[in-house]
């Protein structure tokens, strides 16, 4: 790939990622979280790519979140060992946990039940891998954990944990809620929140006598609207490096931040219904609707021209698997531009990690329009 | 993979495909259009797998479909060379056709618009490559093609490519607009709707001296509906392969005939909310709301235990990207199962061709719950 190649060249659909926005994102984050005195604990779920991870962690690397063991293996083999597995262990994957550890992985996991402690004490009696453990908190209702209020089953897993020979790290959470905020104040407030109601977890822990050295906390909106992380240790995010439509639907971001879109052609119209048809479906987009919910539907993405700049109200309406049907936004009354058979269009995505995940690679972009890089991607578990 | 591996060896999430299944799926289309007098053209853009095409296809290969030039090139490079690729061409994308029909795939391409007739003219000007094109035909108001009844648009589609060198093979549609019913009778009625329409447009080429031998129709619903074929030379679909809780939604396949289900593990519960949480979330089962609009909503999908037999009315009510999370489906008061952290599950997919594009391989399942073979799927454009 040399820097004279132009993403008219690219085949389609193709995924575009615009390294300019892709550094400011990540400089936006760590100077938030330097502000709050946080260290940052980057989730690499969204980029899954190696060379995003070394752009977005400098070197040496510092420490990230996965979401899959393949994700561990993947990124601790290229030396990015401070690992946090952000999803529930269960019994069985305990045993590809370890062996990563015996490979100098530092991976630390998560649980929120007397049972899954009870199994990890059992792997540590035979095992020998004294893991490290942090007890994941609810702290609004939305997915896992331990209510931030419920001290016995806290304490049960906690004893559970420190008897059995497990490193009890502390305590984390992901404030899931805050996805259906959509104002500063409050996403301001969510974030606020989620730090005293996780701090009460800790204090329940420490008051008794068990360890709890780390708190950690996270989603990018909470993470970019916080004013206080005081007692907070780290704070975890991942779709800030690329946002989407979702984010600035929330409001943490503008159109103009999303670095990543997808580069469609044009392939046919149906001109008594005002529809563009486009070689990029939902195998190219994802079938995430995540804006449907939003003030502003952009339906499965918002439509911009082949150097990225958005049309006004022209969205994917629908999508089959491999053609995508733009259109006027509905109700908005907009015209739809003039696009001909064989024109190129890039599509802005609702959900980064979705739509980067029906992927291979990213074509990186440069401000004027040359493909710098290809940065492949992995996935599986 | 020997016969002794059994399921619950496999990590989690894992995709199963049942083998008993998909040859009773296989041999059902096979034996309706044989009923019918009509050649089938599978379309293998759902499973994407070159061991599913040969076990579906046979020896010597049948002709069959493909949504992507990768699926043309992978299928191709097997044997399979009678291909149809049932997306409107973009002229960009000719280069990469007349390769591949130079290295002996038949590969024919589609098109709707006089621009797109015209491209391909100019393409074969200037390659010599007489490119076998046929044209598509909207006949319910769905997606693209020529309207079945825009006589004038037809034939100058027609004459551009004739004149142009191109071989013009006929007519094609996809009766997408069936996938919005529910019962035998109207779906047969649409499938007779298509037919007559296409017949129009294939007569109105051949009253003007235009060549039309092939007529082809297609969608799983129609392909299992309709009662006559006359005049129709072939029909094209994929999904009957594995179907999936839609088509079941449909009423053209029953639960129990679905092939490809997703095993997950349980990590948690919310037990004050009657919530089971697993490993599998829309990274593992997809974003596809497909059941959303049916008259029963499996939301990311109905539930099963280990060995593939339905809970009654447990759905997975929420997907986020690596967690699923289990609940009685809304309105249903049913009770959930007792399940403990690092039990098993089978999740029964909304869409099959979404659920499969999240996986990198199959994993194929026996009556006895052993796993006999893994077939590798690709992706990509």
């Amino acid at each position: 790939m040399t820097a004279q190649t132009e993403i008219g060249s690219l085949p389609t659909p193709s995924l575009l990622l615009d390294r300019a926005r892709l550094a400011r994102n990540a400089a936006r984050m760590r100077a938030q979280a330097a502000g709050l005195g946080v260290s940052v604990r980057p989730h690499l779920k969204t980029a899954k790519s190696l060379d995003a991870a070394a752009f977005v962690l400098g070197s040496p690397p510092g420490p990230a979140t996965v979401s899959t063991l393949k994700e561990a293996e993947m990124f601790g083999a290229t030396g990015i060992t401070d690992l946090l597995y952000a999803v529930c262990i269960s019994p069985q994957k305990l045993p590809r946990v370890t062996a990563m550890r015996r490979r100098g992985i530092d991976l630390k996991i998560i649980l929120d039940s007397v049972e899954a402690a009870e199994a990890v004490a059992q792997h540590i009696a035979q095992s020998g891998d004294a893991v490290p453990v942090l007890i994941e908190i609810d702290v609004d209702d939305h997915r896992s954990g331990v209510r931030w209020d419920n001290r016995e089953t806290l304490l049960r897993i906690g004893r559970s944990l420190t008897e059995g020979g497990a490193i009890l790290q502390g305590v984390m959470c992901h404030s899931g809620e805050s996805y259906n905020l959509h104002d500063g104040e409050a996403l301001a407030a969510a974030a606020d929140l989620e730090r005293v109601r996780i701090l009460e977890a800790a204090e329940a822990l420490r008051a008794a006598g068990l360890p709890c050295p780390v708190v950690s906390v996270g989603s990018t909106p909470t993470a970019l609207s916080a004013k206080s992380y005081d007692g907070i240790t780290e704070v975890r995010a991942g779709v800030y490096m690329f946002f989407d439509l979702v984010q600035a639907g929330i409001g943490v971001c503008g159109i103009g931040d999303i670095a990543l879109s997808v580069l469609a052609t044009v392939i046919g119209h149906q001109r008594d219904k005002n529809w563009i048809i486009t070689d990029a479906g939902w195998m190219a987009l994802s079938a995430d609707r995540g804006t449907a919910d939003q003030a502003v539907d952009h339906y499965y993405g918002l439509v911009c021209d082949a150097d990225g700049q958005p049309y006004r109200d022209l969205v994917v309406l629908k999508a089959n698997q491999e053609h995508g049907i733009l259109a006027a936004r509905p109700g908005s009354g907009a015209n739809i531009p003039e696009l001909k058979v064989g024109d190129r269009i890039r599509i802005l995505p609702n959900h980064a990690c979705a739509t980067a995940a029906q992927h291979d690679q990213y074509h990186l972009i440069e401000p004027d329009n040359s493909v710098s890089a290809i940065w492949p991607r992995f996935r599986g578990w």
